[in-house]
């Protein structure tokens, strides 16, 4: 029987998804990692491979979009111009709907199927409500996403053409993530936001795959983006569930990054404050990562201080430097929000982080095709021609 | 070694990616499938999987995006809706750059550096630009991407983002395309355009995972979006090699769909014509599979007919049709041209093409993402509320 723990209160409740708060402090409850032994096993499917430290009584296919598997790509152009040691890029912008939030989605519509819950919702500004609606429509459960007022237009097609009922809210957005659980509770929806505990279950698979993936070898250390806390919350349950289970000795130091216009967790961790204090104003290009009141940053807070591990933030400039770095010399087009890692890696480097020579992960999110506005064209190469002037052209060019 | 034939004139020739048209008739022409023994090895890497049947001499990870191993998914609820056979979608969606044209890219890069070839270029009005700057950055390429007048900022952005030379040419794009070879010779760019014979050779590689992963099952018919053609001729390449080596005793059913707005080919196909005839005007929604005179569309009537498969056109309402069943009752949001995979699945029913109870494969090629202007807002179920007002209208919705 799966059951929820709060970490500061550590009193285990019977899960209920749509009462993922703990009574006494407030603060998300996590899944409560159960000791029993666990072994992975041969599937296709990771949550097939991974069940067994799954809240998943059964996993269903026709749930799953083919989520995960995504690839660990090197990044040789990088290290070698950089003299950085092996990183590695988890590409989590290879899942169905395009994000990292996927390989949550499925393991809550799984907790709803098995629960018989026959509405589910998400509060979004972006890929969390695009994936909600698109394993929503899988499983043919009646979806909500709340949004912001000025939620641009594409975002919200991006989502409603799963059938989602789109809901445009105004008024305030922590106010709104607050609400959407009385709403839930009265109209039966569940809705599973960032740090929802069975969500935060999903995130762990990204953790077992870079396991698997490099197996034997642990990474010196894993670089995600911080918004919520949910995503870098399952990577190190991931790694603590593994070393429980005698599958790893070491754990990988995490470094959880954040965007300097909106850095409310990693200012408490940089202040060694016990809390974290609600931003007041968050100005970034880092849209999907810019969240001024974090539900999961004070365990993230706890988490990484209990794991000896890091919470770093970045400028603007660093970010869409970072950017540029992915997309000119490996090939791959994340979002700014993403972007943060490699913007993150380089920052610790220079201040003296980097001690291993085993390979360093990164965990690369959202794609930046969701994102075009974010890239100044000034920066391309951009020209043109008529057909009669081309070779021409190109003589400068190639000159 | 690698040689190039001809399908109509069969005479084989060294292959020289910058000449890959037959001097005697014009058309495009393939990498010669030889008859010596192979087999298949394992390997996380497809290539390095199916190397024996690709003309690589060594698989290269500094050249690879991690691109293929897509998920092939069943469509559980349409499959029950509308009374199918078991339908698998092969997902190309997921590969690096977003599109199938990744596979493609891998292979023609790999031969550039086998070759020494210092520049690599493509002419596109989308995916393929982005999929070739994406690998050329990669290889640390110089990459120069022609595309129309009138393409849109945003697929300047997604390809330029790479460090590509991007260049809008005013004029005709079929004279584009042409010239892009003498412009190619005279300035040591290898143009790498949809029917570039080691293009094909990757798209190859999606019919040998389809055939994997299905093993020991062979799908009764594979559905492919036909534009220029070198997409199906590489699916179809690909079985007719694992039949001659005897992995596959029978083929698919192959079967191109074209848009009814611009099918040159599935129109040739239907008159029973020897040869396709360009279309005057090209008009439907599916832009990414709008070209009016298709390079390889000669190649395609005649595999088709040699291989007793199907062309089909179908009209944009049923193309919008599809692209909405998917996104809502399977949480898949393609792109139209892809979409036509399953409205040319429901017509063929219709038209009594359906035989056996073997599963049908289709490959859905783009991400819905790519091209959101595609979607008519008005079909979405979009709502706005004040905070106080959500509970009453979520009472409404859910009644």
């Amino acid at each position: 029987l799966t059951r929820f723990t709060c970490v500061f209160c550590d009193e285990p409740r019977p899960a209920d998804p749509r009462n993922p708060f703990c009574p006494d402090c407030r603060e998300p409850m996590l899944v409560e990692s159960e000791g029993q032994r666990k072994s992975t096993r041969r599937s296709s499917n990771p949550l097939s491979r991974f069940k067994d430290f799954l809240p998943v009584s059964r996993v269903q296919t026709d749930l799953c979009l083919g989520e995960g598997n995504t690839p660990l790509l090197s990044l040789p152009n990088i290290s070698k111009r950089h003299g950085l040691p092996r990183i590695l890029i988890k590409n989590e912008m290879l899942n169905p709907s395009g994000s990292f939030k996927d390989r949550g989605t499925v393991v809550a519509v799984h907790t709803a199927r098995e629960m018989g819950i026959q509405r589910i919702g998400t509060v979004s500004t972006g890929n969390m409500g695009v994936s909600t609606a698109a394993y929503g429509s899988r499983a043919g459960i009646s979806t909500f996403v709340l949004v912001k007022q000025d939620t641009p237009r594409e975002k919200l097609i991006s989502a409603g053409i799963h059938g989602a009922r789109m809901i445009q809210v105004q008024g305030d957005y922590g106010e709104l993530a607050r609400l959407s659980y009385s709403i839930g509770k009265r109209h039966g929806i569940y809705f599973m936001n960032s740090t929802d505990p069975f969500r935060i279950e999903g995130y762990k698979v990204i953790g077992f795959e870079i396991f698997s993936q490099l197996r034997p070898h642990t990474p010196s250390a894993v670089f995600a983006p911080v918004s919520a806390g949910g995503h870098l919350i399952g990577l190190m349950k991931a790694y603590m569930e593994l070393q429980q289970q005698g599958f790893v000795s070491q754990l990988p130091h995490f470094v959880g990054v954040q965007a300097q216009g909106c850095s409310p967790v990693a200012e408490a961790f940089a202040a060694g404050r016990p809390r974290v204090a609600s931003s007041r104003t968050c100005r970034t290009i880092a849209q999907s990562i810019s969240n001024p009141s974090p539900p999961g940053g004070n365990i993230v807070l706890r988490m990484i201080r209990e794991l000896g591990g890091t919470l770093l933030a970045v400028g603007d400039e660093e970010i869409l430097a970072a950017q540029g770095l992915l997309a000119r010399e490996e090939g791959l087009f994340c979002l700014p929000a993403s972007a943060t890692v490699l913007a993150g890696l380089l920052k610790w480097r220079v201040e003296g982080g980097l001690s291993s020579r085993e390979p360093v992960v990164l965990v690369l999110t959202g794609s930046g095709q969701k994102n075009l506005q974010a890239v100044d064209p000034a920066g391309l190469s951009l020209h043109t021609a008529r057909l009669s002037e081309l070779d021409e052209l190109i003589s400068g060019l190639t000159a």
